[in-house]
């Protein structure tokens, strides 16, 4: 079991990455047209579904997110703000966007962090802080029954690998966790903006399409 | 680990739930042309699938379904028998929504008692009744490769939450397991039942359409 | 906890399945204009989503492909090779469906043995021997948005159930588990191939379809 006591700051950036997060969820929902329940519930699943994939993953059962009621009132406060001010939401998307890489680089710290609490191996803990980083957004697309985008070419996944990576060698390496957690999570979110700014995309397969 | 002993009439009607689950799922398949196969799986994760989510989440592994076989034989029977009859269920299927009504108030029940009986707090109670009762639908709209219709402006996952929350709720005041089980279960199918009966709808966005 | 210790010649069995899996995941992201890391993810959830679900299911946490890195090295090297090569590979699908049989034979053995290991009943150890062999295949189509092939008339599950089943009868009647093992991957694989070679389909609801 865990023995880290997180700081009230810790618990404070993490509600902001589940809010920002789950403010994407919900702008999905109210574009596909469903009711106040599924923008609730797609707002959770954005915000949530990450941690609790990583907590499943792990075998820390029940999942942080459902015995901590600030975790659940984080993803419903976005989902009622975004479901009666979706306009004005859905303009300031780009503003959305620079939050998100915030919390990608939050996520994928605090997973990678937890999965070595939890005696997990290098390359484990790695994948772990990518999926907690990730895992959300894909569950989104999943229920939205669209291909999730993080596929479809957004430099997304490499950021939050690279910045669970950093966390990941850095613990091995004894040095201080502030010291890995703060470069790993500024490298991530860095790049990831860089990425939104610069537009820069991940390659595609190219040659003839196989059929 | 929980201590209550289920009685045989809890059993049963968890079968008969299971089993009006698990012909909604065999439904949409044969719709979709799915093979026989498909029909089974989408007959079993629809019955069976809200209550292994709630046992993943709550860390009861393996989940109940799979260790009691006649948690297997229910959604077998019920994709069979839609497989070969699909024509007269598919003409009966005000009378299947009305059992799953039914399903609906069993399970928002049964997933908040065996989530307090895991010690979770109440807001997680909650929402595992929720998940225990919407869960298996979810999963095979998934599979199925369509947005869930809970979210599609069905008035069908606000009433499973109050009952669950009305269970959750009584439990801690101390009142009998038999009168909040039944008073929860009641709530949520009468209203879900009403919702049918009358047509409501869940509340979509309004405004212009973001982008 | 399992006590079976798996000789090199298992791992390596094993390992050439998730590769083989990993190359029919890829595949499909690459025909669907995934980027790069789509392709990998794809890759990676084909090779080992059955063997992650089938551990989440009988409660051994970690699951074991997160923590050994030959689990993580096969799906990626057989990602990038598909992303480099699938024009090439793409030509070859029938050769890739081939070594996919015995990949199948290989997983619903392995997934019941282990099933067993964990003191499972042997109605649900024959299911998660289903689930280890398909559970990849089912999770790689929800990502890419489509509905399981699994589902659309191809003999695919029926012949892991019946390995799976052979297995777990055979260790219950105490025979040699490399008997038994042999048999269930045998009965499975070759039934797959004779699906392959002579065009074999499940059966399709028939009748006019209901609405």
């Amino acid at each position: 079991m865990s023995t880290s006591e997180p700081t009230s700051l810790l618990v404070a950036l993490d509600l902001l990455g589940v809010f920002v997060f789950a403010v994407s969820g919900a702008l999905v929902a109210v574009r596909k047209g469903l009711d106040v329940f599924g923008v609730l519930v797609l707002a959770g699943v954005t915000g949530l579904g990450g941690g609790i994939v990583r907590d499943l993953l792990i075998g820390a059962s029940p999942p942080a997110a459902l015995t901590d009621w600030r975790y659940l009132v984080a993803p419903v406060l976005a989902g009622l703000l975004t479901f009666r001010f979706h306009p004005a939401v859905g303009r300031r998307e780009r503003s959305v966007n620079v939050l998100d890489a915030f919390g990608l680089g939050l996520f994928c710290v605090t997973g990678a962090l937890k999965a070595l609490d939890y005696d997990l191996a290098v390359l484990a803990a790695a994948l772990i802080g990518l999926v907690t980083a990730i895992g959300g957004g894909m569950l989104r697309d999943v229920l939205a029954s669209r291909v999730p985008v993080v596929f479809r070419g957004e430099l997304y996944a490499i950021p939050a690998l690279a910045g669970a990576a950093v966390v990941v060698a850095g613990t091995r390496a004894d040095l201080p966790t502030l010291l890995v957690a703060f470069t790993g999570g500024a490298l991530c979110t860095g790049w990831r903006l860089l990425a939104i700014w610069r537009h820069w995309q991940a390659p595609v397969a190219t040659g003839p399409a196989s059929v």
